[in-house]
């Protein structure tokens, strides 16, 4: 079943816009045959791309502006004289309900300086978070802030803990997902006090996730929760930490592979394996982080992806939209949120 | 040419010890036939062991104590407890002079606080960083803090850079090594208020290396820069992300080669090359994390290491006690640290 929705995308937004924006939109639309597209951007150089897929002129239509924001601008000015970007464009949309949600590949400071003013927090929510789905040994699990804040303090840890666990359970399907706070040890006397206070709140509230406690860095990979709360800082850098190790351990690989006539031919032997094994760790794949706490789904897609990249970060969006992520975030934070006002106050 | 030291070696700590402390002692003797070390432990356990290596025999002195810290003891409690431990009387041979470094497979808080209390810091260093060496694309760089502190200012920061780039020249032998300060991003605008402090304080003053700039955590693996800064806390989250994400490829890769005949075939292939790129990322390589900033060079192994891996840590500490790395920090931060004494008083 295909949901009905429409999707802004900010066609002018990364390394290969407007080419990739349109062509991931016609891959998304054999996946999601239903969903329609917006495009925001420049109607000349988008139209004629348009006409190349025959299935997917139906189901677009093209918004003009000539203005984008560039890859380099500060957030502080995109903010100021970007009204007309195809960026704050297609974030209007979703502000005015025509669109259910945005993918930009752009400028992600810009992207999120927009979206948080245009959008607002979702009630009970101080900061927005960035989210993304990461390869496990068991499956995918989802990591949270990825470098949308450089400091914080426990009730963010926190909200970003109910956050991830919404995400989970909407898009993952995952019934009661587990949720752990990263932490340089898994006894409770360690680390930073952020964390150790974000754990005291988590073990005395009632929550709809299973707290886990604290998990450490190689729990990443093993996937022992299915969501990992972590500051915006260490957050980025583990990110960016595993997806070089994955470059690195590739190309040891890739060298192994030329090292011998031997290792040649194994290489030969084995590679409709191998090219499973590059499709389960493919960055595309994985492509697609999303700003968590906003009220609109808004997802921020690689700047150097190509259309499959791409196309699958319009299924982040679609998936986020077509389970009302919003709507069940808020209803879960009425219920679960911010326990300090007494029971008998509320009763 | 090996070099005529003596190492302490804390003989009961890590998960199978005495046996790996003694074969790792073994091995090492093979690599450096000059070096002699001491074995702090119960004697009854030792002695046996020693027997086995008729090579080891004249290398090898026996302290015994009957005292060891365990691996879940708190270090207030062990510091206050384990005054005869193997452990403590290993680093008091370190104090004395009688041995040139110590390395231990226990409890790395206790070693941590032990260390510490009985050596102190070098002057001009106000924490300690744990290091260790990480493999990347190009060679090998270090990495610091890992987890010595999980809280940290500018200053300290900026000491680490010092202890790296010591780390880097003298263990390395690289002459100008480059030093980057991992963050959210490369742009000076980015990042937490200390690491963008830190860099400033790098810009402005003479160094004896070359500070890059901000790296982020792809950079790792890429090998950008030879020395990686970092506090604590992120420092230990990325490493163990590493760790986990080796593991996890690797793990990957084991069933691709298990998934048909032919991925069979191909492993029998290239299983030398293999074994190579294994023995490559090889984590028991990179065994032997060290506590920069003490006043005596004290060498963590992993405590659930073979003797190869323990072989190895031991081999951090010849190579730092052999270059006298702790005069060289000392040489370095009398003429690169504290600079915001005018230059006329100094003169």
């Amino acid at each position: 079943m295909s949901p009905r929705l429409t999707i802004a995308l900010d066609a002018m937004g990364g390394d290969n816009a407007p080419d990739i924006v349109v062509e991931g939109a016609a891959l998304a639309r054999v996946r999601f045959p239903d969903v329609r597209f917006i495009l925001f951007g420049d109607e000349k150089r988008i139209a004629p791309l348009v006409e190349q897929h025959e299935k997917l002129k139906d189901s677009v239509t093209i918004h003009h502006t000539d203005d984008a924001v560039s890859s380099e601008e500060r957030p502080t000015v995109a903010l100021r004289q970007g009204r007309n970007s195809s960026m704050q464009l297609a974030i209007n949309a979703v502000n005015s309900g025509e669109a259910a949600g945005i993918v930009s590949a752009g400028n992600t400071g810009a992207l999120m300086a927009m979206a948080k003013v245009s959008l607002k927090m979702l009630p009970g929510i101080d900061r927005p978070a960035i989210a993304a789905p990461c390869p496990t040994k068991v499956g995918e699990s989802v990591m949270l802030d990825l470098g949308a804040n450089v400091e914080g303090n426990a009730d963010n840890l926190v909200q970003f803990g109910m956050l991830g666990a919404a995400f989970a359970r909407t898009v993952f399907g995952k019934e009661e997902p587990t949720v752990g706070l990263l932490n340089v040890g898994a006894e409770e006397v360690k680390g930073r006090d952020a964390v150790r206070q974000a754990a005291a709140i988590f073990k005395e509230r009632k929550l709809p996730f299973k707290f886990h406690g604290f998990v450490e860095g190689d729990d990443i990979g093993a996937g022992t929760v299915d969501v990992f709360v972590v500051d915006g800082f260490t957050g980025n850098v583990v990110l960016k930490t595993l997806e070089g190790t994955v470059r690195l351990y590739s190309e040891y690989l890739r060298q192994t592979f030329k090292s011998s006539l031997f290792a040649k031919l194994s290489y030969f032997l084995a590679r409709r394996a191998l090219a499973k094994m590059r499709a389960r760790i493919d960055p595309r794949r994985y492509n697609g982080a999303t700003f968590l706490g906003l009220n609109g789904v808004v997802v921020k897609s690689h700047g150097g992806t190509d259309a499959f990249g791409f196309a699958n970060a319009i299924g982040v969006a679609v998936d986020m939209a077509a389970n009302d992520i919003n709507e069940f975030i808020m209803r879960e934070l009425a219920e679960y949120g911010d326990q300090e006002v007494p029971q008998a106050q509320v009763g």
